[in-house]
C-alpha cells in the first residue's frame, strides 16, 4: 500500500505530492486525511515557511474518487458527511497561516480544481486542463463551487460550473484562477524558484496575520475590519516589525531572511 | 399591436427576442411583463433546457423606455414602483434555474446592459456598444448598477456608472462582462451552437441545484454554505447522479444527453 | 515648512498634489490631516465636480512615513490609533461623493497603493511601481489590504500582500487595479483630459446618489438594495432627471454641462 501523499522538506519548504498516479491522483478519503495531517504538521513546524502542493507523474489531480465520495449504496446522511469532509480540507487550506503554492500540471478537475482555488499562488502549465465536470455526471460541484466563486467571481464560475466546460492553463491565467501559466515544466520551476526567493523576504508572523486579516473579512470594507487591523498592526510593529524597520534603517536583511528557513 | 417579445422553441431551447425594433427594443412595462411570462413558461416546461435572449433587428436593447419608466407626471411612489418592476425581472432572470444565454448585437444600454449581467453566458459582437448613460440624463442606474457590480466588480462598475462611458464588445470581454466577443454574427452563431452542444451534456436537475447554490451564497465561503451544499450533493448523487455515474462506467451518454431536449 | 498637500482649482476640478518630494511624498500625519481637509473642502464646494490626486516630482507616494506611523517608542494603543487614522482617510476617500481620479507616476507603495484603490478612475504610467512591502518589514498592510481586496479581489490581493511583490503599471492594468496605463506622462494627460470631458456630462447629484448606492451595497444583490435604489431613482427623476430628460428630447446639453463647473 503506497502513501496517498508524499512529503519532503527542504529550505523552509514542505513539498506535498498527491500520490495516486494509477488514478491520476484522484482524491479519496485516505488522501483527504493525509492532506489534513500535512497541514497540521506544517502549521506546527516553525521551520516550514511555504507549502508547495503538486501531483505525481505530471498530473495534479483528476478530481474526487467516485468510489469513496459517491458510494451509491450509502444513505444520504453518510454521503453528505463524506462530501463535507472535502470542504473541511478546503477551509483548512484556505486559512493555512503560511504561503500555499500549487504547482499544477496535466489536469486539475473537480476537487483538484478546488485545491488550486485556495492556494495563495498557483503556477500552471499552459496545456493543463481545468474544469468542474460534475453536472455532466448529474452531480453538483458542492464543496468546490463556493471556493471557485471566491477565486474567480460569479461571472466565470457560473459558466464553468453550469456547463462542465474544460479550460486550459492559459485561459485559467486570463480568468485569474492561476497567477502564472508557463509553456514548460522548466519555466514553471523557474517561476517557483523566483517566488520562493521572494517569499523568504516576508516575515512569517506578518504573513500569518495578513492572511488571517484577508480571510476574516468580506469583500466590502467595514469599520470593524479596520479597527481590528489597526490592533494587529500595533502588535506586528512591536514584534517582527521592530527588527524589520531596524534592519531597513541599517540597510541589512532582517533576521527571517537569513534564518535557517 | 405587435408582441413586445417573440418566443420560439426548438431542440430544448427557448429563443426569446426583444421585439420593439422601432425603438431599438427599448424596454417598457409591456416588455417587462412579457419577459416575466417567458421566464414563467420556461421554468415550468421540462422540455426547455436553455433560454437564449436576443433583440430584433440587430440590436439587443437600447435601455428603458423613458415614456414608461420616467413618466414625469407621476408621483414619486408610482415612479419608484415602476422602476422596481424592472429589478424584479432582473432578480428572476438571475435565479432562472436553467441556462440563460444572452446574444448581444448592436447595443445593450441601461436595462439591456442589466439583462446581460444576469445571463450565465453572454456572447457579444465586437462592435456592440455597452453602457449605463443614466447619469448623463440626471438619473441613476438604480436597478442595474447592483447587478453590474455583481457581474464585473466595484472597480469597473464605478467608472462606467459614474461617467456614463460607452464601451465596445471587445472591451466588455476584457472586463468580464461578456464571456465571448466575436467579429461577426456568423462567428457568434458558431459560438452559440458549440455552447448549446456543451450544455446538452449537463443534467438539468444538477444545473438547477448548482445555480441555486451559487446564487444563495455570498462571495465569502461560510460553513453553512458547505453544509447545505453537502446535502444537495447527496440528493444529486441519488437521483441524476445515479444515472450519470453509471453511464460514465458503462461508457455511454447519460439519459439527459439523448433525451428529447 | 512646506505644505504637505498642494491644492489648486480650475474648471470644476480640484487638483490635490501630495507634496513631500524629499521623501517621495511618504504619508505622515500632517499629510493625512491635509487630505482630510481637502476632501472636506471639495465636498462642500458645489463648483468642484472632480478631484484629481497626484504626487509632486513624478512620484505618487512611497507609502506611510515610518517615523509617524511606526513610532517604536509609543505604546500599542497609540500605534493602533495612529494606524487607524489612515483607514479613516481611506473610508472618506472611498465615499467621496464626487469623482475621484488618481494620476499615478513613479511609485504607489503601501498607503499610496491604498489611495489608488479608492479612486473611481486610476491612470498610471506603464513603468510605475505598485506594491505592499509591509510583510518584508515585519509589518502588516493593515489599513490598505481591505481596500486592495475590494479593488482587485482576494486572488491577486493575497499574492501581493503575502509576498510584498512589486508590479508595474502595465501589470496593474491587467489586474484591474488601475483603469488605464500609458507609456508617457503626455499620454496620461491626454487620457485625463478625455475623461474630464466625459465627466462633465454627468449630473453631479446623480453621480453622488449612484456612488452612494454602490458603496452602501455588498457584492450580492438584495431586495433591500433594489427597493432603496428605486426610491433614489424617483428622487433623481424629479430633480436633475427632469432637466436631463427634457434636454435629451430637445436635443440640447443639460444645464450641468454648460454650468460654470
Amino acid at each position: 500500500m503506497v502513501d496517498p501523499v508524499l512529503i519532503t522538506q527542504a529550505g523552509g519548504v514542505m513539498y506535498v505530492t498527491l500520490n495516486r498516479p494509477e488514478v491520476k491522483n484522484a482524491m479519496n478519503f485516505a488522501m483527504v486525511d493525509a492532506l489534513m495531517a500535512a497541514f497540521e504538521a506544517a502549521e506546527t513546524d516553525d521551520s516550514v515557511r511555504v507549502m508547495v502542493m503538486r501531483g505525481a507523474n505530471g498530473v495534479f489531480c483528476a478530481g474526487g474518487d467516485l468510489k469513496d465520495f459517491s458510494a451509491g449504496g450509502k444513505n444520504a446522511d453518510d454521503i453528505a458527511i463524506g462530501n463535507r469532509r472535502f470542504g473541511t480540507l478546503m477551509e483548512r487550506a484556505q486559512r493555512f497561516p503560511k504561503l500555499l503554492v500549487t504547482f499544477v500540471r496535466g489536469a486539475a478537475m473537480g476537487g483538484g480544481f478546488g485545491l488550486v482555488c485556495v492556494s495563495d499562488i498557483a503556477i500552471a502549465e499552459d496545456s493543463c486542463r481545468f474544469g468542474m465536470p460534475e453536472v455532466t455526471l448529474g452531480l453538483i460541484p458542492a464543496q468546490i463551487a463556493p471556493f471557485v466563486r471566491a477565486r474567480i467571481g460569479l461571472t466565470e464560475t457560473r459558466k464553468l460550473a453550469l456547463t462542465g466546460e474544460i479550460i486550459t492553463g492559459k485561459k485559467a491565467k486570463k480568468l485569474g484562477l492561476v497567477h502564472h501559466s508557463e509553456p514548460t515544466v522548466e519555466a514553471m520551476d523557474h517561476r517557483l524558484l523566483k517566488l520562493l526567493e521572494q517569499a523568504r523576504k516576508a516575515a512569517p508572523g506578518a504573513v500569518a496575520a495578513t492572511k488571517k486579516l484577508l480571510m476574516d473579512m468580506g469583500e466590502t470594507v467595514t469599520p470593524d475590519t479596520l479597527d481590528d487591523a489597526a490592533k494587529q498592526f500595533a502588535i506586528s510593529l512591536r514584534h517582527e516589525g521592530a527588527e524589520g524597520t531596524r534592519a531597513f534603517v541599517e540597510k541589512r536583511p532582517p533576521s527571517w531572511v537569513e534564518g535557517d528557513a
